[in-house]
């Protein structure tokens, strides 16, 4: 049988993460290597939907590799969830005689591809982008490892000046849903307590904590607070709180923002862009659809969307009993 | 006439800035070369107070050079404000025998130091050190180089997510009664419009500024803000003031916070400092008094307090006109 | 049968690897909140051997996660070889009343220890830190990703005079005897071509492989050299040898050399050493002796010493594929 | 009269510096906003020569103001030497319709400019742009600042291990015939000794040296040397020769190379280049030529080229005594 896939398609939808451009460096540079056509489309599925897109060669990707952001753009498409937006995406491929498509995102872009492969039997390769780390079938997302480096070094900083002012410092960090970032950034970074959204510490048990914290010999202290966190109160009202029952606490509130999502990306998160993107063009060459690449213990592998979707990917609770031994 | 100084004293003061610790391992190195005994006091003032004090010795300023914070800490002092307080300070001094102190801080730090010179006439040399840059006598004070490329380093992290989504950022930067920051930062970055304290631009010609942007071809902006910034609104309500009267955009807010304080100086910073605190226990060593040292074309220079405290350190307001024409 | 561990050993041995003291600090932490009292010995083996030690608290490694190098400082210790230095650090250990040591190092490391054990009878745990990654019973060993980031921004650095003057450039990374570095920081880099002592690429294929680079539209070239490359010359000859056969490249040289050692850790190393050394300290009290812990899939394991040492940790070849393809 | 310059041509020649691009935007943009005519030649002289250029908008520059090396490519034109060289320079200036050119460079580039500007009567504004700071009629060259701060965190880096080893470190940095970055980057690092080609140390005088930091209880340390250092030997031999007469010493050499020349600019640098540039190119639209623009006292200056030329830019002997009281 004659090689069906003469040409591959790429994008990044949804909340761009450092590593995309390597990633989509890596699908260019694949085709490329086995002489197939690669087309780029803009802004996720938008440019699908608009017919947006820039054919992509072995040089069209040069120096992009250590480069933040996205250089195809992303962004969330309303109109891809409807069946007229679905339809146009799907029109727009067949004019321009893309076969395949590799989406580089998160949980809501596999969603939507995996809708867009059963209306329109469109091979799709999903490779898992965001600094969330969120995602089922991957022990490690694109743009995680770093935004945890970024995050790590903002809070270093931070912690100058709460060690020189002898200040309580409480630090939001992203993961709206989930506390990958938060966690581990604030075993890193040596935090004195971390609060996510996995589990409600509790005010009076982060009282507790702040004030052994003192007691222990510490002067100031850093709270890795992640967005979502449960305890029911905004990082601003946490801090409203402490220092109402604390009084003699300086407490400060930073809120590391975007800067998370930006950034040249770290050795780990190069290579595992590199490395999911060849598996993915490569298993579209060979066959494969409706799968997700992934890092499972070292190695690349692949997950049914459907099951990767289902499952769980929770965070390592154990990393709650190591910060609280090494704050002690 | 035999030397009459011995011992000096160190201390910082106010806002911690990248480099106070370069400052203390010059001011120790350089006693410790002219065999002059050196006190370092902790937290400002309050130390001087407290007789809250370590000896410094070449080694024990062994490798801060690099670090961020101040290993003698630093905080405002009410109690210094007072009579008693001084006068508590001027007899512990007494005490331990200091004979003259460098002081590392800002304005008030000066300002403060004046007054206890008067009433006990113990010779001071002020040392520039503020992130702030809103000091004359001096064309840059220690810690404002490194908070410059701090910003500017957060910044274009901002600046890949910003493109990668055509968003439009506005980003808060320290520097209440000074835009020094701000205005440096911004166009180191390629800030699209920066605001600052010293100019009121308007609301009215900031959306011009951005409609103008837009039709230039950027699909993308970020506006600089100063803490202080005069246009009546903080940075969360220009966001919204934008938001109302450019539908089109998408606007996020990021406020930097304290990590601008923090962080390993550069070299810049180092070399600043080094500089500045030899030349201050020379100039004790020498009978000099009541003066700050500064840099004044790349030359190490003195400045009488009055003097500096009198004047006004503005900022170059060419660098508005460079942004305006750079972001065309 | 009361707990018979109460005061553990830790030191640091072999060169030394950023992560180090995020390590040291997770001991001496966990040895607090165990209440089971800490000794740092310095040097390494060197230390036991002389009695140089420090008695380690919670507090005595505070602030010290963010730091490169090692506080305890390392060394190679040739008295350690032998049988009397062996007894002496026995007898050092007895005296001072340590019941079970913490090793922080490599592979030479961790076959003294066997030794030391099987003579001593004192309990052992390995923790692998070093930045080879040569270490079997872990995917990631302390330091190595770290070091990874640090070659990765010089690399780019590199790439940026490269590109804007058009040549090639031979930069040499760390490993004797294993590639890890080159290889995996020469895809993250984006290195034209990579040279591991683990494959011969033999120098008519990379003549070969540069003029294909050449032909197909690059105008400049990174090689990243691994020191114990096995192409039967040192950086400087491979230079020479290509200047010579391919005299239209204007070719240079860096060795990158002993930065690669230093500087402050990543996030994921700085998590890395926490959670090794927290279960370290664990295994000791819970009886467990004579093992490694290591990360595997994940997760904390701890692996025989004997099967660690006997066992090869060889390289991931698909990355030269990997490399290969993208360097299309 | 008319303003007779429609058309500014740039270009970037010698060795490449952090910054460049941050000049290259701001020609393009000034030229932009006083709606002139942008061409951008590549690779300096050479592409003059060639006819090698690009027209320049305020789009093509968009986002390089943070990148390193030079969107233009620079060179050393050995054609630009010979009459006929330059010929053919000026005849496709001619055929382009450029009025105008700014040159970012060193010495070699304004020299040539001067000469071409004799012969061909083209107006010229220099700016100066060069890791080396070595150019009279400036404060600081355009890289120079980014450079120092890449030094001072390599040898950051290297100062960790040699501490946790207890070694002597030989760094060599650039500089041919100015000892600007090895002085700088030396006091910034903390260095124990700093090796210039302005100044001779001589080789029992560095022994010396070495020996009372050693006694002064300094175990580890690192001695920055200039790559035109004038005590005779190279930093190899040197390490050699220390080695043979301080035998107890663990002597190690690190090469910094090419990576000083690259990387993201510091926010100092990119602000420089911004205001060199928008001046240079308003001199030129207001008649000006044959100048170069410089930082002199913090405000921007013209120099002319002649006495540019023919002025020394001599380092701070002052720094070396700073030095020398620091690594006390």
């Amino acid at each position: 049988m004659a090689r069906p896939i003469k040409t591959i398609g790429v994008m990044t939808s949804g909340g761009d993460s450092p590593g995309m451009n390597a990633a989509i460096r890596a699908v260019a540079r694949a085709c490329a290597y086995y002489d197939v056509r690669c087309i780029g489309f803009y802004r996720g599925y938008q440019g699908m939907i608009e017919g947006d897109y820039t054919v992509m060669t072995a040089r069209s990707v040069r120096n992009i590799i250590s480069r933040g952001g996205t250089i195809l753009k992303s962004a969330r498409s309303e109109a891809f969830r409807t069946k007229e937006g679905r339809q146009k995406a799907a029109e727009n491929l067949k004019k321009i005689g893309v076969d395949a498509m590799v989406l580089i995102g998160g949980d809501g872009t596999f969603k939507g591809g995996k809708i867009f492969n059963e209306e329109y039997n469109i091979p799709i390769i999903g490779v898992p982008g965001t600094i969330d780390n969120d995602i089922a079938g991957t022990n490690f997302t694109i743009g995680y490892d770093t935004a945890l480096n970024t995050v790590v070094e903002a809070i270093d900083k931070i912690r100058d000046t709460a060690s020189s002012h002898d200040r309580l410092f409480f630090v939001e960090v992203m993961g709206r849903d989930a506390g990958f970032i938060a966690l581990n950034s604030g075993v890193g970074a040596g935090a004195e307590e971390i609060l996510i959204p996995e589990e409600d510490l509790g005010l009076e048990r982060l009282l507790e904590s702040l004030k052994r914290s003192r007691r222990s010999g510490k002067s100031s202290s850093i709270v890795v607070v992640s967005e979502g966190d449960k305890i029911g109160k905004n990082v601003y009202e946490l801090a409203d709180y402490v220092t109402e029952n604390l009084p003699n606490y300086d407490v400060r509130v930073t809120v590391l923002g975007h800067m998370q999502r930006g950034g040249s990306p770290s050795c780990f998160d190069r290579t595992l862009a590199s490395r999911l993107c060849v598996r993915a063009v490569e298993l579209l060459l060979d066959g494969e659809k409706n799968v997700m690449v992934g890092l499972l213990n070292n190695e690349i592998t692949k997950t049914d969307f459907d099951k990767g979707l289902r499952e769980d990917h929770s965070i390592n609770k154990e990393l709650l009993r190591i910060s609280d031994i090494l704050s002690t």
